[in-house]
């Protein structure tokens, strides 16, 4: 079950990576890269910290889903961009259950809370800004004001308390997951937007 | 002492991340992710070659101090800012620090002299590159030609040479840092600067 | 003689690292940084995923190396820049080597034969990925639709299908080095190109 929304996530995440090597116009393996960069990242600079084997080189699934995404891509993609409202919903489910998944596993391997948390939003967020920063723009992330990473921050942030108070387990997992998720469609639907330093104007 | 040397370079690397962010008018959140980088991303990057776990998810200081950083510049960069000559003497205090430190926590780990200090100038220079690179922007470092890595390289090479003649303890580490220091002061206020390949000319 | 083919990889990588510098008028600090990672990066972001130290912070051959190479574009890059065909063929050897050595090492660590591959094709191509990132371009590998990084992945293959037959020694690694070379070679006489997604047009 853990495992099936682990490989949900990735393939999400893959297809924004892949659909990224579409938009600037790389070839067939750029758009690879950037696919199993994208989707397999974040989990990798966590695991890299953690000082552990990265997962995503423990089991065959993880490399190979970003390798279907990329074909699907590669072929269909002006179906996949009609999908894209679509995809936007699956990502920030990505990203729920990636901050949630990340922020766990950190707290099994013994870290305190706060520092569980920041491995939780790095895994979350860590696959799309070395998307981003291989692609030559600017992370996302760092500028869209569109509460990106706070819906992580507060996934991560639950889901600690949460093992703080010693409720573990996938339900739980999936618990703060579904809140980050929500909080970042609420997040999109409405606008809701990070503040500028004070007296900066926007860029538009 | 040792400590609280560490948090204050800490902070004025932060404060640099913090103020890239505003430069390039991100949120508050890009603001966040380039400070805590900009801090902890040169020590993150050698403990990761030593293969320990990084001293960044040891400590809350080292999570907090960016944290703090990011605030104050949130609401006073104007102000901030207008100091920003004391902050470039207290990042060269910062960049004398963390190459002495790296370079004594590499030899401490075992490694030969020459692999210290590499590692010890990628302590002191990686979290500046990991911002600029972020926002975009070639590094600094590779380019402004004002003698920022050679006073790390020269600390690095003085705090191996002490080491090697069995002077340790944090007054030899200081004392490294404080002659990295004072040259890059010295370098900024001279105008010294690193050679271009022969025939190139400048850029400007 | 493993060692001596290594440091040969080594050098070139760190060729054209240096040249990069030199393209975009950096100081000769930024030359050496770029050189240095070319060379190293993707050996060290093989070793940090392996879980192990860096191989380039065991051997100072390693280190130095790119020194070497610095030194001579630094003085004679006109010269180096005339003779840049022929080190786009020990580029080729380089990556050929790399991408075999790379798929040994993973695989005598035990990782399965795909991971030991994806390992392989990031030990050839990850350094030059890391030179463009820091020079401010788009990784030549995810654009340039010249078969740079496929290659790659046969050598890697090859290597690995020979290991599991139980095929090891430095013999085997060359005989996979060469193959992977040879169709680079290939593939730049010919002008072969990976494909675009579906409907795409090429950029020029």
């Amino acid at each position: 079950m853990s495992e099936l929304l682990d490989l949900v996530g990735i393939f999400v995440f893959a297809l924004t990576g892949a659909l990224m090597g579409v938009r600037k116009r790389l070839d067939v393996v750029g758009m690879l890269v950037l696919s199993e960069i994208t989707a397999l990242g974040g989990g990798v600079l966590r695991d890299l910290v953690l000082n552990v084997p990265p997962a995503a080189f423990q089991s065959l699934g993880y490399i190979l889903t970003p390798v279907l995404a990329t074909v699907i891509v590669f072929f269909w993609h002006p179906h996949v961009t009609k999908v894209l409202p679509a995809i936007m919903v699956l990502d920030a489910a990505g990203l729920g259950l990636f901050c949630a998944v990340g922020t766990e596993k950190a707290l099994t391997y013994g870290l305190n809370p706060l520092h569980a948390c920041v491995l939780g939003v790095m895994t979350a967020v860590g696959g799309g800004i070395l998307r981003d920063i291989l692609a030559g723009e600017i992370p996302t992330l760092l500028y869209d004001r569109q509460l990106y990473a706070v819906p992580a921050m507060v996934g991560a942030a639950l889901r600690a308390v949460l093992f703080e108070v010693h409720l573990q387990g996938w339900v739980t997992t999936l618990a703060a997951a579904t809140v980050a998720f929500l909080l970042r469609i609420a997040a999109m639907r409405r606008g809701w937007r990070a503040p500028l330093a004070k007296g900066v104007r926007p860029q538009d």
